[in-house]
């Protein structure tokens, strides 16, 4: 099953001719978690291919328009294209009003349920939960209100071993049973363990997305184990007070994230735009952290 | 002197991977003139290495969010880059109130006057006369009151024929006066007729940008000799009773309005994306007027 992060847009607040404003969008499982979405977020999804139509739910982290500015537009197009299922947008509750007067004025006879989900930007906590996946939010530390997202595959049942499905002439409702966790009694009576019978699938995956937030280490125990980070780094090293001023971390400082994390891999973005070439990020970045990789628009990251 | 035109945005309401939503620039003399600001049009701006900070004005065509979503994006973006002097922008009035409250919430202390301009949209008349450009607003006719624009190189002072300077020692004072169509007396009292001394410059250039429109031949009375027209052609002739209850055209309507107008060029543009390749509709339009060339994104005209 699919399990994807492509990045839509890896600019700061100033686009760049190659850097869209923020938006990744997390495929799982053929379904699509649009997270941020930035002017122009509609025109990145068209060019790398990705169906407007299975977009399921927009988790926003915070009201700046390098974030939110594409909302209104993506709207009105999902509304042309005849979307008639419920779009749900999660993201801090100041949005909710000037969204709506937007939409009031733009869109034409809006034709699909927007539900609007108000974050807690104080609080760490499950905010969705799918047969698939298990959506948490936690806070960031940026100049207004911010949450970080974690996205994990929800935990997977056992399979079970082919063999014994021919050995015991399990039927439908045995392997059901089986695959909740109850061991099998026989025809003639024995029981055979649980364990004998089924093998673990592979461990859920996750995906976890924070920008735009200061450097703060209690953030790497909301983001424990994952799989892939997203930890933006707008500044070098040498920025570090700006960084901390303006509510934005250093290439370096989201390395010591993936790292505190104990994450499998990590991406850097969000950059400003002051750098041309973002490779010494990168390079500060891989000290800390080697498996650090560049967000570029139109990215696709497999997990 | 430039006076040229860029395509930011050739499509109509749906942006495609190859086409943003509406925006024309037209650099006049250096300054730019921006007419109509869909999504990503910031973005677009940057792409084809427009300078932002020559922006002088913005010309919004009507509300709908494709010709207008760009601008809170645009106007964040001018903030951050340091702009202090009056942006201009002229539009119905609608667009004011939403505009403002969107700036309000989405840009952080804004640092430069903007001066809103309402439009008549059922008048035709001059709306701003510089020293280098006079530009006209008029009546179209689509769903919500809709104006188009033509703009023109204010008439040229005639030039003095560098013989007769040099022959009648002609000072500063006698060519100023020379320019504005005085005759000259020579020191032996001989009256050299203005004619003699001055040859005409080249013919003030302009250009008109009409979308969003339905087919009405009065049209053609407010673009008379335009050496560039942008008419837009959302669809192709089989789809003309469409095009009428949309508030639309066909190419071969565009095409017909250039031949009205006498025009010298026309563009064809605002493409429905049902189109993946649009050479149908400029071929129809050629066939009524062959000087017709396609909109196609950060594609230039020089006039």
């Amino acid at each position: 099953m699919t399990f994807s992060v492509t990045i839509l847009g890896s600019s700061s607040a100033l686009p760049t001719s190659k850097r869209f404003p923020s938006a990744h969008v997390l495929n799982a499982h053929e379904r699509l978690f649009l997270i941020d979405c930035g002017e122009g977020t509609q025109i990145q999804l068209r060019k790398y291919k990705l169906k407007l139509s299975r977009i399921d739910s927009i988790f926003i982290t915070h009201v700046h328009g390098d974030h939110t500015l594409g909302l209104v537009g993506l709207i009105a197009t999902l509304n042309l294209l005849g979307r008639k299922t419920k779009l749900s947008i999660y993201a801090h509750a100041s949005l909710q009003p000037i969204l709506n007067q937007n939409i009031l004025f733009f869109v034409n006879e809006l034709n699909f349920p927007i539900e609007f989900i108000p974050l807690n930007s104080k609080k760490h906590k499950v905010i969705l939960k799918t047969d698939n996946i298990i959506v948490e939010s936690f806070p960031l530390k940026h100049r207004i209100p911010c949450n970080g997202f974690l996205f994990r595959e929800s935990p997977k049942l056992p399979n079970i071993k082919k063999e014994a499905i021919e050995r015991y002439q399990l039927s439908l409702t045995d392997i059901t049973s089986i695959k909740r966790g109850s061991d099998f009694t026989s025809k003639t009576g024995k029981v055979i363990p649980n364990t004998e019978l089924t093998y673990i699938s592979s461990p859920p995956r996750s995906y976890a997305y924070c920008s735009d937030t200061r450097y703060f280490e209690r953030l790497a125990s909301y983001t424990k184990d994952v799989d892939l980070l997203y930890h933006e780094a707008t500044f070098d090293k040498n920025l570090e007070e700006l960084a901390k001023t303006t509510g934005h971390s250093t290439a370096t400082q989201a390395a010591k994230i993936a790292k505190l994390s104990n994450a499998k891999k990590l991406i850097i973005g969000h950059y400003s735009s002051r750098y041309k070439d973002i490779t010494p990020l990168l390079d500060e970045a891989r000290i800390v952290f080697p498996e650090t990789y560049s967000a570029e628009d139109g990215l696709m990251f497999s997990i």
